[in-house]
């Protein structure tokens, strides 16, 4: 019997955290090109018409939620584009990585997303925020480690 | 300039989820034997003479403290054996695997391994424990994923 693929995502954001993360990941776990390995760039945008401070359920004009659209989606392109530039220049020739854009609240999208494409290992960044920040934001991956449905890789920038 | 030696530490107990992170270990990250790899084995000991209920600080016997530490060398024994065995399964001709032995709280004492052995990638089990069991053992593998000074896997049972 034929193993399957091994499909590996990692989750990117426009840290630069997240970019070593995929770094990490192309230098250590693809870069042995005779075994079947699918790279999975997942990034995770927030709801639409709720900004990351909107606490309190503001409602936003319309023009407002189009430009917070469309900044989103400028964001999601950009954070792409530098993710397959890092897979170019690490593994040009054999790396085909598959972009899925997600959207909601990251750490449980992110999970979501494992089980629903099967992903066998997860990878990510840890980002070295502070006390405020990591109350915030920090908790993405801490809860992917116990709740995603595969091993799960976190990545320190050094 | 030749790059140094890859040393994956595995941090391996008597647990199944530990020896199944390891088994993913070897068939993810060391299965291309034409990189450099280094494979540690760390158990890490409860401190001498305090078992893991003593909250109140009990004092023991000589004789006591004797048999409780050759208890927890053959556990620490039996660990390594079981670990190595499943090398030899999976990795029969390449591997080896040094054993490094710690003795303290495992979260600490796993992260100072890290930094003293200089290890590229840390891998551990997170074990499946429900509520009780967690708030008192089960945040090794969070404080790891947070603490340690280099990538962390956590691997958990399928």
């Amino acid at each position: 019997m034929e193993r399957k693929e091994h499909k590996i995502m990692v989750a990117v954001d426009q840290s630069q955290e997240s970019m070593h993360a995929l770094s990490w990941c192309l230098s250590n776990l693809i870069s042995d090109t005779n075994n079947k390995k699918k790279l999975v760039l997942l990034h995770v945008q927030p709801p639409p018409a709720v900004c990351s401070l909107d606490t309190a359920g503001y409602v936003f004009a319309p023009e407002v939620i189009a430009a917070m659209e469309k900044y989103s989606m400028e964001l999601a392109n950009s954070v792409m584009d530098k993710a397959e530039a890092i897979c170019r220049k690490l593994n040009a020739k054999d790396i085909i990585a598959e972009r899925v854009i997600g959207m909601g609240d990251a750490k449980n999208v992110i999970c979501s997303t494992v089980l629903k494409l099967d992903a066998d290992t997860l990878v990510m960044g840890s980002h070295g925020y502070g006390f405020f920040k990591r109350t915030l934001f920090g908790s993405v991956s801490d809860h992917c480690a116990k709740h995603a449905k595969c091993p799960v890789i976190i990545v320190k920038q050094p």
